[in-house]
């Protein structure tokens, strides 16, 4: 397609100058180039195809970045930076050095406020309203928010916080509705907003209604105790009906979302309230490319796939299949064994089991929080319970893993996908503290698998022979091929070597296969090199440490944050056993890692076997 | 007073043995003894003596331990602990190996779920009712939630997965609406409550309503386009006028809670339902002890006080109120500066604060998470936002000061009180995390001050010097009193004593002090000694390292979690700078501490003087 229409907008102010009857032109320009740049990079198409119209409509009604927008997750910004000056570079998408996936400060000044985890951008857009407000600015701030992130409790402490505000504050809240939040939105809300959209005339009748109401006689006498007003309370009901109401804002809905005027037009109308407005609009997600939209949760995080067929290439078996497998089969035989997702069936691995075991099955939301209380519920109830989850959104249980979990000794297994670099995500989704954090928490225990072997291993141990709550952390995609003789056993840590090398590598998890490699480099150059693997990393074995006390320099890599890391337990242990050789631990030091492939990070952050082995050499030679 | 009922009750099936006009005299005991055994040890008065009532008619109804109740937070326990076989040792409330403030597993049977913070008793109630339902099990779940509770996301989260539960869920909620969350509860939300309540007829007029209903005729036709059915809509407007109806509970209330007929009556119509139900009660913060009722916020957490004039001991000047000072101050020179916490006014000092500078002060609600994410929103807006907050709770907003805050560089300033051991509060509530934590998260700043000078040092580096997200954390309760020689002063460390000393003692904050007074029992030994002070823990500063690195041992000493805190991240540096020497760091290992006395829990954990002396001496003579 020719991008007659996008090649002329270097900004949304060229979106105002274009007539209204061409806009829907430029929206199929805009879909098509990113159907077309995620069909290459990959990328979030779903919730992208959802909201061209809404973009259109919203900055071809505010003036960003005057008028400050703020979308939620990020997920669905692509036609938001087509818009704001980035559509030529827009085949960058997600490449090293190229533009994110998410909303990024750094990118542009249309970027309010970066993107990645759900659910904040009310709590941000808030506070950015309140400070204009402060300032005496006129600006609107605008958040874009998903029905699945209304799942995510934060939304609901920002409007108990925010609908308090009241008149002054210019800020509109739209609940972007396409009945999903990445799986199908399955929780009680998600009933609501139907119901909501089941009185599709709510918005323009509310005129009408009052002056129906008006004319309503109380017919009868309350019988009951006490005066009891019928006719007010039919007033109160349906002017608070809704319960953004009950909060504090103006509801007003639902809207086509893909009906550029009708948006518009209601944009507008949010623009004159002077008042904290909800503004509820309908989309489809993977509007306008049919494949997407009949399964918009595959193609809501996808790979490069065929544009005519759908069909994406078929990769190799990942970890987070492995885990599904593992965790049905387990189920069969243990009927105490139920599993939780916070909105990642498919990620997760998750999808067969929940076809086999629907009544084992739970889907809560985008709800981190939730998920762990009630995984520790389900526990003290007598269940098995295992929660599958991203390592980066993990970080948001962390207290109530503390609280609900390790105090209370109550048997958890959590099941932390993406743990370590996850590539072209960025900085938001890497899973790099996880390590970090379980590290702190007494009474949990840690297992780090490299093969699919392992992984096996370490759930069943997780399962049947640890106490209180475990975690088994994996990596995005497949097992590293290992040459035989450096298999991991079902120890807690294997060590392969000279009991008195030159070097000891240390590490754990997918790193393990560059150590390999990394040992096969130094013995070229004559140095004794001993491996140890950390099969289990929390706690750290003693046996583990006291395997490499012989060493001259014992060196340990970790694809985490290195700051209250293994590798700094590690250190603290060596100390305590009388160590007095070379230790270096290396890890990812005080940065947050933009996008790039995990090759290209392994080496950026000196974690690949090349790396790994100039460091052991450098330092022998300094000794 | 003599306790003539509550004498007899051993468990709660003595309780069912009573006679129902016994009950209020029953009650009257459990408050006597409430607030003479507070007045003497400490505790939770106001939330205790609000439940009296609702307790004895929970037991009464319910058969505990076969039915769950599960108490939110648990700081309203009190009365369920003296009718579950704990009245005789209520005396022992707080006190070193007595029974706990909050519900604690260890302690009873009866103590469903471990508490100690906000919001989380709906999440584990539902997965324990789901457990039950899924066992075949009859018993119900009961979770007593407060209204303050409610401004918790993980509330909406736990209601959007349960409201979907329907039929068969045998899930009670009781939101117990005392228009408080530790202070005053302002939010939307609380606003929502009072409008349910000024229906107070709701429960019980529902019958009748239907019937008035009925009788509506539609007068005029809606003139509108489409059709619109405003009988249907006032009858579903009325069912679903509640937000709870709306998240799929059935809406009963509201009820008076200190009326135990009336609160029997709803229980039991509760357990009839067979369908997650939702039980709004009003109840007085304080009741029956008049200056409790008028001042609640005060005695919601209050130490000894005098029972005749509510007067407590004035204490010394703590750091929250050297704080408090603080940033009113600065707030007044510089308009930027606001204030947020999360209902914790009076506990983070912040009293004045929010008298002086209405508008520059949010009291969120019980909303860790929001809090810090809103304070993103006021920092990109401009604004200069401090968030003052329990390190324990700071716990909950992990994510969020990763990826709103450090992620995107944005100033907040974290005032981060209570940070180490707490004493009586125990478990749920010592601060020996956010070291480590904190610690974990790139491009961030710590500050950990040991006397009030140094807080307002530190507080003037985060505000104007540092950048990105900085936090600056101190003890509960005054500051010591520190020899002149050993004042620290405004650098980011300071070193005393022999540069090449035969022990170097290491440490931050709290346990300044401690490390002083064991230099002096070191010298009395002849062990030359240099003390290293780390004013700032985030970064550790470098050169503070490089001036013990010519001790011949070095031991550091941490109020904090062992794993991930700073004394593995000093170790790792020493053994990259080539330290040989010895090297051993203390800190709380792998444990949840119970409540004891500041003093003896410094004892129990090894950081006191003594300890720290003991320790170098005895590895000293190893060598």
């Amino acid at each position: 397609m020719e991008y007659k229409l996008l090649s002329k907008i270097k900004g949304p102010e060229d979106i105002k100058k274009l007539r209204e009857d061409q806009l829907p032109d430029l929206a199929n320009e805009i879909r098509d180039k990113m159907i077309h740049t995620v069909s290459k990079n990959g990328g979030h198409l779903s919730s992208n195809l959802g909201v061209v119209e809404l973009t259109i409509a919203l900055h071809r009604v505010f003036r960003s970045p005057y008028d400050k927008i703020v979308w939620d997750v990020g997920h669905q910004c692509y036609a938001h930076k087509m818009l704001t000056g980035r559509a030529e570079e827009f085949d960058t998408l997600r490449q090293p050095g190229g533009i994110s996936g998410f909303t990024r400060r750094g990118e542009s000044e249309h970027d309010i406020f970066s993107g990645g985890h759900s659910s904040v951008a009310l709590s941000a857009a808030f506070g950015i309203a309140e400070a204009n407000k402060r300032a005496g600015s006129k600006a609107y701030t605008v958040a874009v928010v998903g029905d699945g992130a209304f799942t995510g409790g934060m939304v609901y402490e920002a409007l108990n916080n925010a609908g308090h505000a009241g008149k002054g504050t210019r800020l509109i809240v739209i609940l972007n509705d396409n009945e999903m939040s990445i799986s199908k939105n399955v929780g009680a809300l998600a009933r609501y907003f139907a119901m909501l959209k089941a009185n599709p005339q709510y918005f323009r009748l509310k005129a009408t209604t009052e002056n129906v109401l008006n004319h309503i006689p109380v017919v009868g006498r309350p019988m009951a105790q006490g005066i009891y007003n019928v006719k007010t309370r039919v007033k109160n009901a349906i002017y608070k009906s809704t319960m953004f109401e009950d909060m504090g804002f103006r509801y007003m809905g639902p809207i086509d979302g893909h009906d550029i005027p009708h948006l518009i037009d209601a944009l507008e109308g949010a623009v004159e309230a002077d008042y904290p407005i909800l503004l509820h609009i309908n989309t489809v997600k993977g509007k306008g490319y049919s494949v997407a939209e009949k399964e918009p949760e595959i193609f809501h995080g996808i790979s490069a796939f065929n544009i005519e067929t759908g069909e994406k290439k078929l990769g190799e078996k990942g970890f987070s299949e492995a885990f599904g497998e593992y965790i049905s089969a387990a189920a069969a035989e243990n009927e105490k064994i139920c599993c939780i997702t916070a909105a990642m069936t498919l990620g997760t691995g998750l999808s067969s089991f929940a076809k086999r075991f629907p009544d084992r099955f739970y889907d809560v939301g985008i709800a981190e929080q939730h998920a762990v209380t009630f995984a520790a519920g389900l526990a003290r109830g007598g269940m098995l319970p295992v929660f599958a989850v991203y390592s980066t959104f993990l970080q948001r249980s962390y207290d109530q893993i503390i609280h609900d979990c390790a105090m209370q000794g109550l048997k958890i297994v959590f099941a932390v996908d993406r743990a370590g670099f996850v590539g072209d995500d960025g900085e938001s989704h890497h899973g790099l503290f996880d390590a970090a954090f379980l590290n702190s928490i007494p009474d949990i225990t840690v297992y780090a698998p490299t093969t699919f072997a392992e992984l096996k291993t370490a759930f069943d141990k997780a399962l049947y022979k640890a106490e209180g709550p475990v975690a088994v952390r994996y990596p995005r995609g497949g097992e590293p091929r290992l040459p035989a003789e450096y298999l991991p056993s079902d120890a807690d840590f294997d060590y392969f070597g000279d009991p008195e090398p030159d070097v000891a590598l240390v590490t754990y998890g997918r790193l393990w296969s560059e150590a390999i490699r990394a040992k096969a480099l130094l013995e070229e150059q004559g140095l004794r090199t001993g491996l140890l693997k950390l099969n289990r990393i929390k706690p750290v074995p003693k046996a583990a440490v006291r395997s490499v006390m012989g060493a001259k320099g014992v060196y340990f890599f970790e694809e985490g944050q290195r700051f209250g890391g293994i590798g700094e337990t590690f250190a603290d242990k060596l100390c305590k056993y009388g160590f007095r050789g070379e230790y270096v631990s290396t890890g990812v030091k005080c940065e947050f890692c933009t996008q790039n492939t995990v090759e290209g990070l392994l080496h950026e952050y000196k974690l690949d076997a090349a790396s790994m082995a100039a460091l052991a050499t450098e330092r022998q030679k300094e000794r």
